[in-house]
């Protein structure tokens, strides 16, 4: 027999931890001005409607207001934007400064124009998973880079960001 | 301004084929006998109650099975099981065979002895997206590896299995 959980809440985070995952930056427009957070968990789940998932670990601040918002904007992240994931990662990191070069969708949402691609969604669903929330969102429109830059993916794993590494 | 979406399918398939993701194998004791599929759609959601989620693209075959189950479990896997989580990923792989290394939990699940860490969860929730289905997981316990084996984690790039990158 193989040891089974002591602390369930200790064991499930070191878990996951341990599980690498791809990052996005989630922006939208909100009455308080542009806002954005760093997401590990975003996944595709079903192509017709276009639709992936996220989710958020509370309901407030940058969170809420991206779930309040009418549609929001999932970046994919290459590992050149290390920085400006560890950024909207934190409270207090510096967000949308002129360096990390934003621009504004026609529809609002602030777009690191560098970006390899950004989805543009909206919310179907709102699951709520004790204090998380589920966001099940359908893909509106995609933007793709103009000059793509050809970087690596940007994973997070082991409390750091990494880049893809070699085939198996 | 940036290119929009030309055929929104396509886009978010690629989108999502360079979105890097860890690797998970789901399985489950079934009245069909053991079954299992790979996921790279794992992720955390919750710590009270402990909760990931995962999504299938069907609801028939292992998925069904899997999905009709009381209880699961979720291996998430090392670099060194790209052979199994390739099996797991294709109809006719070879699956549940002795040299892959299974024991069978007390509760009855097919478990990889040596994954680093196996969730057994049981479906909270079922949320239908398109012809998909989310599956929200209450963790029930966990298995951790008597001997971890030290190995780097799987990730799922661009149609290939590849380990863990260097840090940035």
């Amino acid at each position: 027999m193989t040891p089974t959980t002591v602390d369930l809440a200790t064991d499930f985070k070191a878990a996951f931890r341990e599980h690498p995952a791809g990052i996005a930056l989630i922006t939208a427009r909100s009455p308080e001005g542009p806002v954005g957070l760093t997401a590990s968990s975003v996944a595709s789940v079903a192509i017709d409607p276009a639709a992936l998932v996220f989710s958020v670990t509370r309901t407030t601040g940058s969170a809420g207001l991206i779930l309040a918002a009418e549609s929001f904007l999932v970046h994919l992240l290459d590992a050149r934007h290390a920085a400006i994931a560890g950024a909207f990662a934190v409270s207090g990191g510096e967000r949308f400064t002129p360096e990390q070069g934003w621009a504004t969708l026609a529809t609002g949402e602030p777009h690191l124009a560098e970006a390899r691609v950004a989805l543009r969604c909206r919310s179907l669903q709102q699951v709520p998973v004790g204090s998380s929330m589920l966001v099940v969102s359908e893909v509106l429109d995609i933007h793709t880079a103009e000059q793509p830059g050809g970087g690596v993916p940007l994973i997070y794993h082991d409390r750091t960001f990494r880049a893809v590494g070699d085939p198996i």
